[in-house]
C-alpha cells in the first residue's frame, strides 16, 4: 500500500500540532534551497514545505525542480510565512519523478490560453485550468444532486442514432463500412444493410426525443451526456463535441418549465459559490487582471463574483418573443441603425439582438417565450394564436443562449400535421408518436449546454478552455 | 402553471388526514368502475384512487383505460384495501390523454423480455423496467457521490478520438466524408485531411489514457461516459455502446487500487439497498419466480437480496493469476476434463475458468492480480519478475469480469520499451509519454462496466435489459 497521503486542501485547513503527515504532489516553485511550494491538484493553494538547510543532500536538492513529483513526510507547524496557516517541516523527501526544467513546456511564467490549448494535456497543472476544471466538476455534481433530490431519473439516451429527424444540426456519420469501395446495392447506392447496425447511423445531436419516452413513464427524467454537431464553426462559442443536460418533465407546462430552469441555474451557481469559493476567487482575480488591459469603457460593470451573486439574488426577466421584438424596435440602438441584422417580427434573433436585450436593456438573464412557429422545431406546442409555439430560450449576459426548451406538442393530431407541414417523416418516428397515442400528457423540457454554463460561472471567454480536450474543425488532438 | 401534483411515492408515505391533494399519472388497472390503480413512475406501488359510484359520468368512466393519463384531485383517506396505507377519494378526475386499450401494446399480462425489447420506448412503463431504471439511476448517482465525497474530479474525456493506440477493441469510424466517392490523395488513399477533423477519427473505446492526464494534475479523477466497441458479438453480455466508469489515481499502487475498487462496489450496492429497497424487493421476487421454472439443481443458492448482502458483508477474495491457475489445475473440474478450454500458465482465462473460480471455488467476488504481461496492455506496470504485470480484474458471480484495472507503468524507459515490443506507436502518444517525462508518479486505475454493475444489482440476465435503448449488431432502433 502506497497511498497514505493527506490532500493538501485538507492539510491547509488543519490546526498545526506537530503531527506527522505525508503529502505527495508536484513542485510549483523551490526557493533558496529551502522552500518548496507543493501542489497536488486539490486546490490552487500550495503547501509550503520547509527543508532545513544542511539536512538534505545536495544531489536531492538539485532534483527538486518545477513539476518534479515528491513524497514528503514531515511535521505540521505554524507557518512562518504570510497567507498560510501551516508549513510542513520536512523530515524525509523522496523524489517520485524528475522533471527536466529546461524541457518542461510549462515555465513558471504566464502563458497565453492559445499556447496552453496546444498542450491541453498539461494545462490542468496551471492555476487557471485547475480552477476551471474543479468548478466544472462541482457543476456536474450539482446537476446530478439537483435532479436526484427532486426525484428525477437520470436516463442515458443513445449516442449512436439512426434517427436524423430532429434537425438540430449537421451530423457525424458512424460506420464500419470501408471508405474505399463501400458496398453498394443493385441501384448503385451505398448498401447500409451491410453496415454495423444494418442502417445508416449518426452521432446524436440531442437526447430529447428519447428523453420524452422516459418522461412519459417516470414523470421526470434528465439526460447528461455528449452531443455532437458536424458544423464547420470555428468560433469561441462552438464545439463539435459538447455535453448537454436535457431534463424532460411530464405534467409541466411552459411556465413550470421556466420555473424549473431558473431554479436550476440559480442552484448551480449557488452550489459552486459555496463549494469552490477559492477557485472562484482566483478566476475573479484573473478576469480583473485581464480587464485591466482593456480601455475603461469596455470593462464589465460587475466582476465575476458580483455577476454570479446578482444572478442568484434576482429573478430572471420573462418576456415573450413579441415583446422582445418591440423592445428592439423601440431601442435607440435600432433607431440609430446600430444592428447589423434587420429587426422585425418573425426573425430568428441574432446574437447582437440577444445581447442587447440581456446586456443593455435588462442587464440580467432573460427568459424569452412564445417564438414564431416557423423558426422553431416541429415538436414545440402550438399556441392558441396559431402563429407561435410555447418555446423558451434563456439568454445570459456574456454568453447568449444558455438554455433552449419548450412545452412539447402533446396533441397527436396537431403534432402529425406540424410534422407534415415541416417535412418530418412520421414513419421514422413511430415510437415518438406512440407517446401521443397512448395516454399522452402535457409535458415540457429544456436543454442546457454544459460548457456554456461552465463558461458563465468561470468567466472563461473561449469554450475551448472549459472542456478537457476540445473537438473542433481540423482538431482532434489528444 | 400546471404542475402542482404530489408524487405517488410521497403520497404513499403520507399519513392520511383528509387533506386535499392532486396527483397525475397513468392508469394501471381500473376495477368495478370504482378503483383506479394509478402509477406515475416514482415507484412500482400504485395509488388506489376511489371513485364513488354514481358521482362520475359514464362517458368519463369509459375513458379510464389502461395507460390513459389522469389528473385526479381528491381527499387522502385511510385505505380500505390491504397492503396500502392510503387511498385517494377522488373529487375530480380529468382525462389528460386517452389510450385505446385494444391497440396499446402493453396488455395487462406478463410479456417476455424479448417482446419488451421490441417496444423499448414503452417498456419503462412496466414494473420490471421501472425498477431496473430507477436502480440504474440510483447507481449512477451513487457513483458520482462516492467520488465527489472523496475529492475526485469528474473528467469528461473525449468521445471522438484520433488515437487508436489503446487496442481495447474494434472501433467505429466517425466521418463527414461521403461514402460514395470519398476524396483520395495522389497515391489513391482516402484523403483524411479533408475529413472534419483533418484526420481519421473513431469513437473512443476507453477514456483511460486521457484520464491519466487528469490524474497527474488533480491527483484523483474519474470518468463516467459512453464507450464503444464495433464487435460483432450478438450475446447477452455485449453492447456496441455502453457506459463505463474509469477512476485514475496518482500515488496509488495496485493494492490501493484494489482497495478502492472493493470499497466502491460495496458502497454502490449498499447505496441501492438503502435507497431502492422497494425496487430490489420487486426484482428479487421476479427472479425467484423465474427460478421456479428451473430444475432444483440449477437454482441459485442465494436469492438476489442475499447475494447483495453477502457482497457488502464479506471481503473480496484476492489471489494472483498464478494462484488462480493453480486452483484451476488442481480442481476436480479440470481433472475430469470438464473445461472446454485448456488451462496452463499464460492463457487468457476463459469465462468458464472465471466462473469456476468465482461461483464454485470461492463463491464470492475475486480480485485476480499480476497477469502474464503478454495477455495485457502496454501501459500496465511490469513486475519485478519481468513476466507479469500489475493488472487487476474483479470477477463477480453471475457476471464475470466487472472491473479491469492496473497499476500503470510510470517509468518512461520501461514504458517505451514495452510500447516498442508491442508495436504501439510512440509518436502518436507523445502527450501520454509527457506525463512520464515531467514529474511522473506511481499511479493506478480501473474501469467498471456500468451495465454489468446494473446487471449485478438488478439480477437481469441480458445486458440489453439494463440500458434504455441498446445498440447491438444490426440494431439501432429508437
Amino acid at each position: 500500500m502506497f497511498n497514505k497521503r493527506i490532500r493538501i486542501k485538507e492539510v491547509l485547513g488543519t490546526e498545526p500540532q506537530q503531527q506527522e503527515i505525508t503529502v505527495m504532489g508536484w513542485v510549483r516553485t523551490f526557493r533558496n534551497n529551502q522552500f518548496v511550494a507543493l501542489n497536488d491538484g486539490s486546490t490552487n493553494n500550495n503547501l509550503q514545505v520547509v527543508l532545513t538547510l544542511g539536512e538534505f543532500d545536495e544531489a536531492l536538492l538539485k532534483r527538486i525542480t518545477t513539476s518534479a513529483s515528491l513524497k514528503v513526510t514531515g511535521i505540521l507547524v505554524p507557518s512562518l510565512g504570510k497567507g498560510q496557516k501551516v508549513d510542513l517541516k520536512a523530515t524525509s523527501v523522496e523524489i517520485l519523478g524528475d522533471c527536466d526544467a529546461e524541457k518542461y513546456p510549462l515555465q513558471p511564467k504566464k502563458h497565453s490560453l492559445e499556447f496552453l490549448r496546444e498542450i491541453a494535456h498539461l494545462r490542468f497543472r496551471t492555476n487557471t485550468f485547475g480552477a476551471v476544471f474543479r468548478v466544472r466538476h462541482a457543476l456536474a455534481f450539482a446537476i446530478h444532486k439537483f435532479f436526484n433530490d427532486k426525484g428525477f431519473v437520470y436516463l442515458h439516451t443513445p449516442i449512436i442514432t439512426a434517427s436524423d429527424a430532429e434537425g438540430a444540426g449537421e451530423m457525424f456519420r458512424v460506420t464500419t463500412l470501408p471508405l474505399e469501395g463501400a458496398p453498394t446495392t443493385e441501384e448503385g447506392k451505398i448498401d447500409f444493410s451491410q453496415d454495423f447496425f444494418g442502417r445508416s447511423t449518426n452521432l446524436t445531436v440531442s437526447g430529447q426525443l428519447e428523453g420524452e419516452l422516459g418522461a412519459t413513464a417516470f414523470g421526470e427524467i434528465y439526460t447528461f451526456g455528449p452531443t455532437f454537431r458536424a458544423e464547420n464553426s470555428n468560433t469561441a462559442r462552438h464545439l463539435a463535441e459538447f455535453w448537454m443536460i436535457e431534463p424532460e418533465m411530464a405534467f409541466y407546462d411552459i411556465e413550470d418549465n421556466a420555473n424549473l430552469a431558473e431554479e436550476f441555474i440559480q442552484y448551480l451557481i449557488r452550489y459552486v459559490m459555496e463549494h469552490n469559493a477559492d477557485d472562484l476567487a482566483f478566476l475573479n482575480q484573473r478576469l480583473l487582471d485581464e480587464e485591466k488591459q482593456k480601455p475603461q469603457a469596455e470593462r464589465s460593470e460587475l466582476d465575476l463574483l458580483q455577476k454570479l451573486q446578482f444572478v442568484v439574488d434576482n429573478q430572471f426577466e420573462r418576456i415573450t418573443y413579441t415583446e422582445a421584438i418591440d423592445i428592439l424596435l423601440q431601442s435607440s440602438h435600432y433607431k440609430k441603425k446600430k444592428f447589423q441584422y434587420d429587426v422585425k417580427w418573425g426573425i430568428d434573433m441574432q446574437s447582437e439582438h440577444e445581447r442587447y436585450l440581456v446586456e443593455k436593456h435588462f442587464k440580467k438573464p432573460v427568459i424569452v417565450t412564445n417564438y414564431p412557429k416557423d423558426i422553431k422545431s416541429f415538436y414545440m406546442r402550438l399556441n392558441e394564436d396559431g402563429k407561435t409555439v410555447a418555446a423558451m430560450d434563456i439568454l445570459a449576459p456574456g454568453i447568449g443562449e444558455i438554455v433552449g426548451g419548450s412545452q412539447r406538442e402533446e396533441r397527436y393530431d396537431v403534432l402529425t400535421s406540424r410534422m407534415e407541414e415541416m417535412g418530418v417523416p412520421a414513419d421514422e418516428l413511430w415510437w415518438y408518436l406512440d407517446t401521443r397515442r397512448y395516454g399522452t400528457v402535457p409535458h415540457a423540457g429544456f436543454g442546457l449546454g454544459f460548457e456554456r454554463m461552465v463558461q458563465f460561472v468561470t468567466g472563461m471567454g473561449n469554450i475551448r478552455d472549459v472542456i478537457a480536450f476540445p473537438r473542433t474543425p481540423k482538431n482532434a488532438e489528444f
